[in-house]
């Protein structure tokens, strides 16, 4: 499979002749490689992405550097999270087909991962909820997704020695699972040169942020989960950078942080963006249009994602509670009544940890290094610091007072009631 | 190293040759190999244990077979247990020499170990708590063994990078794993041919075990978190079999369990083997001792164990605090006050689970499997019954109620309110 048997960086030349001589990408072209286009479209972070194309179809090429492309080589970080990526993009699109795209090929020794390319009109779902734009299905696909994913790779479905096999293989993700622990759990509550803020406007609130003993006590217990608790096989990035989507469809992009890790943190991650968004759309509102209907459907689809969820996530669990998952043995667990009690406890602590992640995940986009375009497209600075306050106060709230929410309605009260909308 | 590069079963003869021909177990009996004597006093459950005398010195050689010794080759179990053993008895006598016998030789291909002999008077702990005698320092040994074996391998001294190597090393001693799920956090809630109890008497009792919803509500939580919170490597088999004392020393054995699991697993199975030895006390009782006294001691001393274990294991965090662990980074837990609120709240919750994982564990020598000496010495088996009951009972109170104690003192006053004593 593998065209080289040595890391090259390639460039759009020598990925052409690249892909010439790896089969597997030649036919994902169909075959068509005498004149192909390439474009490089890498606006993530960390990766180079090309999208090349022939007269006869598209392809994506990826290719992890040994350093973070938004720092530079300053901040080295290992290539073999194109392998962790490949292997999660597998294992998810496996279960979840409809949402992930197609591996086509992997060159371990050259970090390059070829993939299905998710055509026009696709578009990062960022950028579709800053120009208001309404996705029906999103809450449906992700619910489908999240519960594909995290129920199939956990223990309520697999064996003990099947998830230990996999938490093993995938606890050589180390580097990636630290720069979360570093850019989520630490830099926002300390002094670090990576922090940046809306300065000077929310100094005092950044300020505030590493002086809040309360919220260290609860961000140092999220930490220990996230780095000692094996749940599922998390995507470990699942902003709304990191899923495309049109109206009729949801692509789930970008698992280079998979681990094995608790649940929350990628139900949080989504949720939790959406709540950035919420917030971000007062400094988009202009006359032409006020955006407290979409404000409206920003809610409607937290609700839906999380509830939907949890639909599908136990109708999962119920389908295969005889099956070869060690967590509830049919065996004990064998009346409807308790199975009943079970789930809701089950739940109960997973909205929680959602929160308590979502929450953190929150608070690092806007005290920590990387801050998203829902805000930092908001031009007027004092504007969007007030947007950027209130979602800081709401997810501090939230992140504290998590234990006390019983139902996603009640947290989106809780939403409302920072803006009173 | 090793004398033999594939495996095969020693009995005594082929084990005097297999010492001689192996320098590191020779060189123990001080080269004086022409005359051994060799003692075969595995009355445990799993492995071949043979204790080899030389006119120089003595030595123990521990193997292991691919099957469960006490119940037959009907139980198959991985000889790779042999391997964590002796990984975990390394690892553990680095961390606490006094009380870990040291290893001279170990044989991955005949899982087997060749390590320091324990000498008399040391004897099995289990067995002094049944003869009634008192250990001045068995507290005090115990937790620095606690305290070091898991502050140590934790992430409050330990990089996320080492954390995970570790992690995943230990994941391979999955069927040992699985070994505990079944007979501690299973069989005992369900109908199992493993499960035994002293019948007829507590048949209600064993029935009543697996009809209580709440019990099976909580032996879930533990449950999953025995599989999937790698927190410290702990020695997986801490009960009071597993050690061996005299007045002055105290010496842990028998860490074939070991895998990145929570601390509390630990501390409870110590805690609560301390517990079930203090309820047989009533049957070992007569008219020459009425054993009032030695109950006191007892309960003196799983109370001492819990608050020097946690002095010691506070002072190993207090004198590290600045060192490379990483799950409270010093520049954002860099005050005194902070750092005592986030001490307190750890301390807590590490009872918490202790008296979970404790009272799981006493569950289990009541109706499961395995029982303990302290009760099946017991000859009378309807006062045998007695003992046993308030023992199960007392294990169901505190595994149900166990977020409700602060402290270990409130544990105790629990414990003597089942006895009135």
């Amino acid at each position: 499979m593998a065209a080289g048997d040595e890391f090259r960086p390639l460039d759009e030349a020598s990925l052409v002749a690249y892909i010439r001589a790896t089969p597997a990408l030649a036919a994902s072209l169909g075959g068509r490689v005498d004149a192909l286009s390439v474009k490089e479209v890498g606006d993530g972070n960390l990766n180079f992405v090309y999208i090349v194309t022939s007269d006869a179809g598209s392809v994506v090429v990826k290719q992890a550097l040994p350093y973070i492309r938004c720092v530079g080589d300053s901040w080295p970080m290992t290539r073999e999270r194109a392998y962790f990526e490949a292997s999660a993009l597998r294992e998810h699109g496996r279960l979840c087909p409809d949402h992930v795209p197609e591996v086509y090929h992997f060159d371990r020794a050259m970090s390059l991962i070829g993939m299905r390319y998710i055509k026009p009109p696709h578009i990062i779902l960022r950028k579709g909820l800053i120009a208001g734009v309404h996705y029906p299905l999103l809450a449906h696909h992700m619910a489908d997704y999240m519960a594909n994913t995290l129920f199939f790779t956990s223990l309520l479905y697999n064996s003990t020695t099947h998830h230990k096999k996999q938490v093993a293989r995938y606890c050589e993700n180390v580097e990636m699972c630290r720069l979360t622990e570093q850019v989520v759990f630490s830099d926002p509550y300390m002094v670090s040169k990576y922090n940046r803020w809306n300065s000077p406007f929310l100094d005092k609130d950044a300020e505030a942020v590493r002086e809040d003993d309360g919220l260290k006590l609860e961000i140092a217990e999220l930490k220990s989960m996230f780095i000692e608790r094996a749940q599922a096989l998390i995507h470990g990035d699942l902003h709304t950078g990191s899923i495309m989507v049109t109206p009729d469809s949801t692509q789930v992009i970008d698992p280079e942080f998979a681990f094995y890790a608790p649940m929350g943190y990628d139900i949080g991650a989504f949720l939790g963006n959406l709540i950035l968004a919420y917030f971000a759309q007062d400094g988009h509102a202009d006359q032409a249009n006020d955006r407290k209907a979409y404000k409206q459907w920003i809610l409607k689809t937290i609700e839906e994602s999380w509830n939907l969820f949890q639909q599908k996530f136990l109708g999962l669990w119920n389908k295969h509670k005889d099956g070869n998952g060690e967590a509830y043995l049919p065996a004990i667990y064998n009346n409807p009544e308790l199975l009943g009690v079970v789930q809701k406890k089950y739940m109960t602590d997973l909205l929680h940890d959602s929160l308590g992640f979502g929450s953190a995940k929150m608070i690092r986009r806007i005290v920590g290094i990387a801050h998203v375009e829902d805000f930092d497209s908001i031009e007027d600075a004092s504007k969007r610091a007030s947007c950027e306050r209130r979602a800081l106060d709401c997810a501090k709230a939230i992140l504290k007072g998590r234990r006390q929410f019983e139902s996603i309605e009640q947290v989106i009260a809780h939403v409302r009631s920072v803006t009173h909308d």
